[in-house]
């Protein structure tokens, strides 16, 4: 019978029809101008930890999503694609098999997975600052559940810098999976050309590859801080790779920059290869082919990238939405 | 610190403050053009019934949110505006002390709470035909906790219509706690003068009282289904008395009609002695002044309600938002 | 045909239905926790003035709306309530006809439209600060045209407390359009025990009435500056008549104070004879009936205005939604 | 001053604050579940043609934006990628000089814009069934103007099917800029495998290339039409190229099929040198490498792309959001 909803039920009104609309939702300001809302099926958990407050949603578009300070920081149904982004092309681009993996930030536990699949690694350090987040990651997200037991995971709760600077052993890949650089704001310190060249570089060994999440890479936002970060760590390093992927919840192109001393020269067919021969399992989002078109930025971007001049210093940032003028103003 | 929010943290980007917006809404169209959102702390529960579907919201405006099938019911912070209007007035104008009471629908349990504050009442029969949401309710609405496991309730499970033609017995008071008459909708034969004039008067004892929830009462509003009401009603009783109240959660007045063969001559000073002799507790919204100028309706909406011609049969109604042309053409 | 929308047109997408959802909405925070959204015909205008923002907004709700700074002001279909009850009960219970009244602010024109309708009105002195609101409004508000081009009008351009003490002469009722008293805001001074009894009584003639608009007067709302203002004129004058009224466009009740040392002491009926004996045309919401439910308020009400204790000094605010703290503190 | 807005101005509340939030919004669903909201400036026009409405919007972050059946068609900001993407391949494509285009659809006028800057095109059919569309865009989008006063635009008020068939001359390009392929929608029967067999492949020229928009292409949504216009097209032409692009206003990664009977070879190298020597002024989007990366597809699109079966028949679509379920019913 259907759309009979036969109630004298227990309320002013009922509706007869069960076509009624979506009624709770999520809203995030990707820009002041501009909003990005998802259906909700619930609030999985709220909370705050001394640096950021967290909730877990459970989105109808994206399945549950990881929301740090209000912005989306992972949803359950593309996460694949920036971690895959972020890890994979530097672990292969590595000549000889890397074992030694740094995670500067990395909570959520995915980045992580991501290198745990890598037959060869030995050994990942994460380090994040926020326990709680840890924590709270470590319960709430099963996909991960498997990373945060695997014995070659080592998790230190520091900040990345201090816990580089302490640290004799270098690494072979360097993965910066933070927020942006934001002057004033957290990570800031970790996007500057003095961090890149004093902290990064001597902490990799022989051949070694950074590479960073590097925030919005659109057609108009990745003048925000993608091309700045591009052309920081082309201060420091002799090859630098710029590569970008659609992220649908993210409601934008995501951007990723790599570096190393040593060349990237594998073709499409040579990442499949190594691929196949290195990692367990399936890759969803990332392949040989899916590298070159990422890596392959469109005409507007690619001028912005060459044109770009500044350089990220201590004294000296860019910034992204999402912290309103007068917070910049304030931390001046 | 305060709005240094240092993290190294696991995401892309993270906010240096704590004053980002709200993110988590809840959104009812109270009509096509016109929108209500509340922040949400949480979605405590949601469900499906046979009947409609159910959801338990936690809302920073309003405290807990009873909404069914995307409507609003029942607000934490200002039912007692809704309940203790839709009870008080009957009871008190009842001459004698009522004793026995009927609810028609009623389910959430705050309509039989407010009766059973009156001393005299000896039992009170509520029937609504959507078991789940008894049980829903029972179990999730604390303050009504006490109502439930009161022994002068007698919980009914089944249609209010067929549930009053099976007895013989008469109550004092009769009360209408249904969703609006919609054509095609749930209640929409709980409402018309037939059903009034063969249903519930003939189970009314002498002196006895019926009182309806009647909707929306504001000054464009009123005309939806409250005037028609109030003019189906006076087909029926000898006196009939509308009353109003604003109700904030509902982003409207909201509107009462009692109605009865013996005439309603109270003073607000006769109705506030009786609320002291017969009301176990202290009223939140009513008493006899309160009553005044909720019955004293303003020069536009008297004008409507003595100008009404409309009396709801099964052959005519008048409808209330909320549910679509489209759907009222199929039910036609 | 109706339904068949057959386009091999101009887009990428076209759709064959035309119930299709509202797109344009208006958004107003009502408090931080609550939002109330219009659908849009058209955005009439929008402009800046040295003082405020200013839009004109066709809304499908209420008709043409008027709003400052981000807040509604006045909506087409349902102005009259506030005006009518900002205007029409101190002119009605003055006990000798009103001859001259000054309107502190009211650049809208409504106010005036509503005073000069009273037939014993000689003169009406409007003392807005923003002359560029005053021409916006008289040039896109058709309904207040005839009333902005009545010679019994004089409009001056100046601080209401500036002009009322630079007058000799008295004014039978001073009325009070302004924006809520904020700290810090800009009409917060104009709200002071010593504002009235310095600059408001010496200007009100024998038997003078002051009238203000006060507030939000919900259930809840009513404590953020209604009960406050009542409180603050209770000091200076013998006589205080709080009312209020339920305005849809609000999304609340709103609340007016009236005050003189005079009593008032009209019935019902005095009140409808004096309205058919003063004022030209019909009203469309106030009558003695209605005034009589508008100044009996309900319980809750009385309550928190019997036990208010503030005055509001030039020392002591009480502050309503809509400013943020941020800005609070920082004009402290 | 700047925030200090003092006012005793003409309203009941106001602000002291210019940072007060944007409140008027254009709303769209992506999907059911998900919203895309953009902050207005105002609304320039709003109309109804035979066929559909359309509106014309000036908002913040995407500047004019054409609105067809309350879905977003172009925005001025970002329109260029579609337009650029929809043409230039083809054209370039082409082996010997491009000199007759038809345009299916694109009433806007920018597809008409793009092909006009090719040196070697003497003449553009361009036929939309809706005369009123084409006007609007006419007079409004100022960026059209001239390609709409090109003396080589022949301009057909007309079904695209029975122009094409009406015709006997042939076409070096025909260009789809159509709505999608939904089953009962207006556009439905000129995405099927007859339509491509007996009516565009007649009518193109020796070595005629065929290209259309066709949807949503991002790793999600590509399998709404996307595979199955390339699945559809694979059936009727020796060589189809899918390609795609991000466009931000969308908030997705769009799509689009070339089609020929010709091989498509050339170098990122020899399109930049044809953009060259065939196209007016300078690209901003598209070049050489942008269709690299464009047409080398995501390793997940590239997987569906090759295991779909589906064919469009007149008998068998496939569906994209923004219709409703019910509709689809009603249609079948």
């Amino acid at each position: 019978m259907g759309d009979i909803s036969v109630s004298n039920g227990s309320g002013k009104i009922s509706s007869p029809l069960n076509g009624y609309r979506k009624s709770c939702w999520y809203e995030e300001e990707i820009e002041e101008n501009l909003r990005w809302c998802f259906a909700l099926n619930s609030i999985l958990h709220t909370g705050a930890t001394p640096y950021q407050d967290i909730a877990l949603l459970d989105t109808k578009p994206f399945g549950k999503a990881l929301v740090i300070d209000g912005k989306l920081q992972s949803a359950e149904t593309d996460e694949f694609i920036y971690h895959e982004c972020l890890v994979h092309p530097s672990l292969l681009f590595h000549p000889s098999s890397p074992k030694a993996v740094f995670i500067m930030g990395g909570g959520e536990g995915s980045t992580a997975r991501e290198i745990l699949r890598h037959k060869t690694v030995e050994k990942v350090t994460m380090c994040d600052i926020d326990e709680e987040v840890v924590e709270f990651c470590r319960s709430h997200l099963l996909v991960n559940r498997n990373a945060f037991c695997d014995p070659r995971l080592e998790l230190v709760i520091n900040d990345a810098r201090a816990e580089l600077e302490s640290r004799n052993a270098c690494f072979d890949v360097i993965i910066g999976d933070l927020a942006d650089p934001i002057e004033g704001g957290p990570c800031y310190k970790l996007y500057t050309k003095s961090f890149y060249e004093c902290i990064v570089k001597p902490r990799l060994s022989q051949n070694g590859i950074f590479v960073t999440q590097a925030g919005p890479a659109g057609i108009f936002s990745h003048t925000e801080v993608f091309s700045c970060i591009y052309n920081t760590l082309k201060q420091i390093f002799k090859y630098v790779v710029p590569y970008s992927a659609h992220i649908p919840s993210f409601a934008d192109t995501w951007g990723w920059v790599m570096a190393s001393d040593s060349p990237f020269s594998l073709t499409a067919e040579d990442l499949d290869l190594r691929t196949k021969q290195r990692i367990k399992g399936e890759n969803r989002y990332f392949d040989g082919k899916t590298f070159t078109s990422a890596s392959t930025l469109s005409k507007a971007v690619r001028q912005s990238l060459s044109n770009e001049t500044h350089v990220y210093t201590e004294g000296a940032a860019r910034f992204i939405y999402g912290y309103g003028t007068a917070n910049r103003h304030e931390q001046e």
